[in-house]
């Protein structure tokens, strides 16, 4: 089973992904973490780390997929 | 069943988002069809109208989800 966590800020372009992108991973091969960076800006750094720089992102098996552009990390940060 | 398209042109980010990301998406709900733009010019148009600016690209019900970044689809149309 692999391992991904969706990061999102809640913005529009970021539900759209969610909803019309990410719910399609198959869940008998990945085990898909959603994570709302507004609401969890502790683990803003975290995504840092993994080298997303806008959201949406999704983070599979360590590799960075940007999905189209809701909003850059810095603006999450600044809420 | 739904069904989605992943435009690419063999770059090394096209690969990459088809191998990591693409052949998690669940084929008991997406039927997924590869389109190598680079070896089919003759679909660059239908990209385009999908509104698919650069590969990679799912487009998945008709919305576009542009993966990381590529190439533009201008330089898949100059080869």
């Amino acid at each position: 089973m692999k391992n991904a966590k969706f990061y999102h800020a809640g913005c529009p372009v970021c539900v759209n992904a969610e909803k019309e992108l990410v719910k399609y991973i198959n869940p008998a091969e990945v085990d898909t973490e959603i994570v709302h960076l507004g609401e969890q800006q502790n683990r803003i750094q975290e995504a840092e780390e993994f080298g997303v720089n806008s959201v949406p992102a999704l983070v599979l098996d360590d590799q960075v997929f940007h999905i189209n552009f809701g909003a850059s990390l810095e603006e999450v940060k600044n809420g």
